[in-house]
């Protein structure tokens, strides 16, 4: 399995796909910068009159309503549309949803509308979409990704995408059940690792078509660059420095050492 | 005195309050990231859908002006009224008030319309809000914490908040008068460190029914978190890294052997 | 040369200057921590009921398109007539033009309308504004500075601006055509490093009357500090940090042992 997450790791850095990000402020900076460390190209635009221009040029579409207001959405919608018409994958992050009816239901609406190719959001924004449970931490999750399969699978039933949950296990429900088991305790302790995650998965959206082990491969990818960096770090300030290190230095051999995925 | 700072920094890590922020693009990423760092929960939400529902779930709001819009100012005031109403303490940073007429009156409003448990500032937009003084250098302060005491104890007497001031000396007007005198003189060169001063009274008073006390251990946890990056930084880049790794290592003896706190 | 620069370096960190930037929200943060580290003051508005205040106050008004919109569009108009009106420099950073319609068009008005002092791009960006070419890599360029010199030229000669063209070799069009040889290859790999030699063009403008040697210097030191974080750094992460920390270390002996400028 490593082979073929270093083999979609080679392609995004040879052939740098361009992914189109809208957003939300917080992690602009830091989405950024990992999609440039793991070797693609990013662009972030959210203007109404030039979204569709962009995405036309774009390889993948990463959609997040972390700080969402009216005008965005209806960006998201517009850019998500062309997206699904141009066919390239759209990486859709429910940020908070449950938290708020506004974030549930713009989520809804967009599954709806876009029907994303991948949702990738914690347990708690999963549940709130298939089950309309209500969060209680903001953006943080209080449920656990195993315990979120069959809400997963619900959404994936219900709108075709392929769902990956980040949490201690990450768990991408698509053409079957894979778990990756990478990543360090630190990561919660910086803000937008999650959205992180999901700018990659847009990465590894743009050169696998296998919507599933993209995202899974993005999880995995993002947490072992999480393991070097947690090995280095004295705490979550050097931790974000040393994981943008880790995404532009991992390769092969870290991949075949430390990949924990496994499917079902 | 050390005693009580520790005992809130043990609630913050033990509670993990979630303060909601209405706050500017600059420090969005770096207040989250100081939040998480100290050991609170922090979300970013500034649409007016769902500002009242964030405010519902938080323990404590923080309103912060630097990049204001009448949009935003509406999601503050809004956001504002139900904190009050729920009985949540509401941190202010009016920053750059007395720069431009739009802060100055638009910090005024604020202040008399959401009456702030604390209003926490720099010496420059204190005395702005308090005697009319025009800035002349931005977002930065030209003036002295401990000249502007009287200003402060103005501002607490008509608007019933209590006034925080950043500089060399901390200086906070309440049930007394706290100095403190912890800090690094790196900090004014790296962007947003009063907004994230800011943040953590946010999560200070959301664990510290003294409004006074909160702000003051708030102050001072940043100060000293300041001194312990500013002894490893080889300058500005390297001191956010180590503050961040500060913030989160910061105990129980660090205060007791750097706390400089003198109550009068 | 290097003495010239080191004199705008020394100017800058004596007079701080305060430079208003109008910008995306990619990069406010990092291109004010630039500012600081250098050693001038920054402000961040956009409102349109405070642009003008600002800009009375600041000593030059760097504009950045990088996420426009109609509304912050409006404001970069109504600062950069201000701005033209006190006599202060205006650097215009015309981020993904000829990426989009919208981008390219805003471009093209702001050079007409505002006709700045110095338009800072990279070889696609000036291409597309000189010859109505198309770019096709988001905000990275595809093209080489050296090609592009009759472009710059062409569009020095239409508005009037000195024109800063980024890449392995920096070529500034303005009085006779510099080129800077300065950088590292690992620049590229981080975001918005376009953005911050932007904000530093801002800075060296503001205490430099000519604005071709203000651009060159700004790019020649920025390229320093980036060989300077270069040979420290293990990854883009780190490189940032290195690059703040250069930014408020370099100094005449950095300037004089490593500058690469010539001028024909």
């Amino acid at each position: 399995m490593s082979a073929q997450a270093a083999s979609d790791l080679a392609r995004i850095r040879s052939e740098r796909p361009l992914v189109h990000n809208i957003t939300n402020y917080v992690v602009m900076n830091t989405t950024a910068n990992a999609l440039l460390a793991i070797g693609a190209s990013a662009v972030m635009a959210q203007a109404t009159e030039e979204v569709e221009e962009m995405v036309a040029i774009a390889q993948a579409l990463v959609l997040n309503i972390g700080t969402l207001s009216e005008e965005w959405i209806a960006a998201m919608l517009t850019a998500g549309r062309k997206a699904r018409q141009k066919g390239i994958p759209v990486v859709f992050d429910p940020v908070g949803a449950g938290t708020t009816s506004f974030r549930t239901r713009t989520s809804l609406h967009i599954l709806a509308e876009i029907r994303p190719t991948i949702l990738r959001g914690n347990a708690s924004e999963v549940r709130a979409l298939a089950l309309g449970e209500r969060g209680t931490r903001g953006v943080d999750s209080v449920h656990l990704s195993e315990e979120t399969v069959p809400a997963a699978q619900e959404l994936h039933k219900r709108y075709g995408c392929v769902v990956s949950i980040s949490g201690a296990t990450d768990v991408i429900v698509g053409d079957g059940v894979i778990r990756v088991q990478n990543g360090h305790p630190m990561m919660p302790r910086v803000t937008g690792m999650g959205c992180t995650a999901t700018a990659l998965t847009g990465a590894f959206a743009a050169v696998n078509p296998s919507a599933t082990f993209a995202a899974a491969h993005a999880m995995a990818i993002n947490g072992i660059a999480g393991e070097i960096a947690g090995a280095k770090a004295n705490g979550p300030g050097s931790f974000q420095v040393c994981f943008l290190d880790a995404l532009a230095g991992i390769g092969a051999p870290d991949l075949e050492k430390s990949l924990k995925m496994d499917m079902t």
